[in-house]
């Protein structure tokens, strides 16, 4: 009888909504190709410990449309010194695994390109994380719920600010890119967008006497609030910083929200869980093809195979038709 | 030809889902009595400076759904000195006003108080608040999806506290007393709720000892994830003061989320938009009455007229019923 | 070693959200009781057949948020023939059960009736059901939830009305009353609601007439839609009857929206939340107290215990007072 | 003095969520480029009419996130007739309107191509649809809220479906094509999905042995629920159609939902928010670079313009990546 593949999982980072969605489509994927499946729980620490589960679609079905990760994950800083991709070669020779997918952000196709070093089997990545800052996939698993969720939140707070007249500086995340804020903002009809693409932190004081201006003219002509998306990590001091410099700066009272950590959860929108679906069938299709130390995105529509290497030097900016579309036009004032 | 009678109506404070509810319900109840209806923008500032609209329920019937209020709100604290009254007096004489309906919490009524020693019409007012700090009405309008909204979005932290098994610290609004904290607590299985109703700032280090306890313990039996519920205003240096205390007591990691300003926006929940529309055609017929100095709100499911002095200092507590039922059951641990 | 009290719990006929919420209420307490709490999958079916499950808080509380029930449910016509309470209470028998708890609506209750003749323990009745018409709680589990997302949806309807300025007959849920229909209309502006307590089928044709000059008045007036909540079983024919009846009479056109199963998933709204944990907590303490053969509910804020039969022969009216308010003031027109 | 061009917009046919982004885009667009922006309301009909309104940023702005149209929408027969068209140039001429643009389906677009003959004004479309029905773009804007909004609806469904381990066949719309239908059933997890494009009506029997087949198979293996999505205007006699064949071929009980008009309303999900506002911006742009008789849409992340007769010609057919991935592996059974 011959020997089934053996394929493992784990999901590392930061979770992001889609990523049950990819751990059935690949359990699911695996089953079809008479595979084995077997996740590792915890990322990166729970391979080196060896917290192993089989995988069968009866245990993950129910998980499609949640969010978080079944698998759990983790930050795993050992995977970057010599002993951690040792210890996560043994277990998975142990389990003789022939392919390892890995769904997460850029640190965890580190986590890869380190064990690949010391375990010969095929590895694969998938884009799994909110802020949208891995290149060569148009979209990252979770991506699309974060901003649904922060859009959300923010036609909420505009009700509030409506009520008020008032001004709001609403934090959202992205870690150093500004997708979530743009596309945010976009979809809010923010009044400003604030992120890296679009400020300078030596400037920052003719930044806001430039938005002090456009907050005066606006309350002149009678429009009822003023909302502005700022990154997270931008500004000196958060968004307090901002909001203290338009008081000094001009005496303009602001209300501030940090939106945090519910953009990390929730069930995943209809977009994750297609996104999530179609690269976890890629990703064992992908391991019958013998790909090795890929990241699998898609593309215009179309999946790519990107060389790991490629994701994590290879920059991901925002697209500057959105950042010009609101400085000239979307502002909605 | 009769005069008709006319009936004025503001919202004032803090804004909170289902005021338009109210004023729609106010509106489509002139009507019917056929009365005049006419709204103030901006609180008792537009009342003061005379901003007048005529409700319709053309105009008003598209609310009924919609977050803020269509009359926008303000504070406004001119009128406890002795010139905000007189003007607002003014503007009432000036439209032949007969009756007010305020719509919102202890400090509007407070303005009506002030108000009835310059002005002999009727004033009528409406539980408005997100706190549900409001004595006799069991619920505030706008309280039920407040809670409902930070329900959701714990929902979400829970989500991410699993996949991490992470501790978290939420704070929910309020003001002074736990109502949102202990229903949202109960609602989303906290396993700890840190309010003015459970907590002495002078023993601070002995809750922080013991949440240390529980949480070690919680983690032992590992159980995944553990959320502290904790309401703004209580803890010394807000939710990042509880997260160095942990810290530095017992090296526990923790996330802090600050929910803010999205729990007093978006669509009404049902109970909302019904507990609106039944006290804003209570408050027509409480004119009909010839009440005065009244508020309207629903307690075991009775409307109840209470004089405004008695809402203002009797106090709000939270069930000592949901307190010992999480104390001893419902902890989730 | 004293023996531990037993005790039973099995969720039966119509599944309703909240359902989870009191299992785990059930569980925490039995826990904190040092009670055994066992649970018996799809309703009386799976105790004739002994389909046993322990219970524990760390199996029962991710269900917290859920819809559905996790013990599964199913309707069991033979719980009211002879054979049918006798194989049960064998079972309960061979578990050493002390007490069963059983959360449905008044079919399951009558299931306990028949029990309770061949089956010496206690039996506790809580009232789950969609359809709220269990007399002595004000409220049942599930209705609240079943209401929320019936207006959710029909506010979606009422865009695409408002923009075809067209007019909608929307079925909803309810059995045989209209707790359903008349919240819902309230609650999202429904220019008609039809039920049982406003209409007679021997009038049908009275009615439609009456009902063609409201929406003729009303387009007449440029109202953008209308919307007719329309209680299921009960116009002849349903649905598409009242349709094919306004066009017959008054050749006015109409679109139809059966909104069926979908109000009975969903994660529970916090107020089912709440209500299922509080009366799963009091039915552990009736069974401490040695209650039986009575429903547990909340009328005006307080738990009640009402004996079963008076839950089955009482009859459960829509307030008049929402009637009323419907016919003279909130129609929105 | 300059004279200043004067751009028209109307939608027109079944009203999709994202049209309110897209005037709004429009409008805010003719601001930036000092161009007159005139709307008309109710689709064609309200240009026959002469319905005109002057639309400006203040008056749309509030609208971004609201479902259905501000300007209203009609189908319009007339408009395939001589009159229609004349008529309509005639407004169009009398308001020295330089340019039209249709936000609509393919109906509508034949309705430009009509008026082409007509008027010699610029005419540009956008695709404007839930049911993606228009190739030459990825996606037509409502089509992603569609899709969540029924995915939405159906986890609700499979609450319920999986409380009594029960099949449901769940009609949702796409008029004639399976766009709906795939994306849908891949991202609920549906069991089986049936639309155009693996259905053949004369093999209707040997489709139902088929699924039969399957149900029986996945019941056996424990699997809780089923769910069978199905297109509209497919099966003869509608999902009923489809019970009952599975009732007498097989002797399988299921239940029907119809979710009908709740997938065109609804606020728009941040897809479509942001395909509107990009579609609504280029649109401006077109007129600017004198285009005529094009659709604009986006297609790989790129704004194409396609004359307008291809986009009624050439098909839009479903994936058939999605197709195949349901057929092998994405299941859950």
């Amino acid at each position: 009888m011959e020997r089934k593949c053996r394929v493992a999982l784990l999901t590392s980072g930061g979770d992001s909504p889609g990523m049950n969605a990819a751990i059935r489509a690949v359990t699911l994927a695996c089953e079809q190709h008479h595979y084995e499946c077997i996740g590792f729980y915890h990322g990166y620490n729970g391979l080196m410990d060896d917290q192993a589960v089989n995988l069968t679609s009866e245990l993950v079905n129910p998980y499609l449309q949640q969010g978080g990760t079944l698998l759990k994950s983790a930050r795993c800083k050992s995977m970057l010194l010599p002993e951690g991709p040792k210890q996560a070669a043994n277990t998975l020779n142990k389990h003789n695994i022939d392919a390892l997918i890995v769904i997460g952000g850029d640190g965890s196709f580190r986590g890869m390109q380190a064990l690949s070093h010391h375990w010969s089997g095929q590895l694969i990545g998938l884009p799994g994380t909110i802020d949208n800052d891995l290149a060569h996939s148009d979209k990252t698993i979770g991506f699309a719920t974060a901003v649904q969720t922060a859009t959300e939140a923010i036609d909420k707070i505009r009700d509030t600010a409506n009520a008020f007249e008032r001004v709001f500086i609403v934090e959202v995340m992205g870690r150093h890119s500004g997708h979530i804020a743009f596309n945010v903002g976009l979809a809010t009809g923010a009044e400003s967008i604030l992120s890296f693409e679009n400020f300078d932190p030596e400037k920052a004081q003719a930044y806001v006497e430039k938005l002090a201006v456009q907050i005066q003219q606006q309350q002149n002509n009678k429009h009822s609030s003023f909302l502005i998306i700022l990154a997270e990590n931008l500004w000196p001091d958060g968004p307090s910083g901002l909001q203290q410099a338009l008081k000094q700066t001009a005496n303009i009272d602001s209300g501030v929200c940090i939106l945090g950590h519910i953009q990390r959860g929730g069930s995943p929108v209809v977009e994750d869980r297609l996104l999530a679906s179609k690269l976890g069938l890629a990703a064992v299709q992908a391991i019958a093809e013998k790909q090795h130390l890929v990241m699998l995105g898609e593309v215009g529509g179309n999946l790519i195979a990107t060389p790991i290497e490629n994701t994590i030097q290879d920059p991901k900016p925002v697209s500057m038709y959105w950042l010009n579309a609101h400085e000239e036009a979307l502002k909605g004032f």
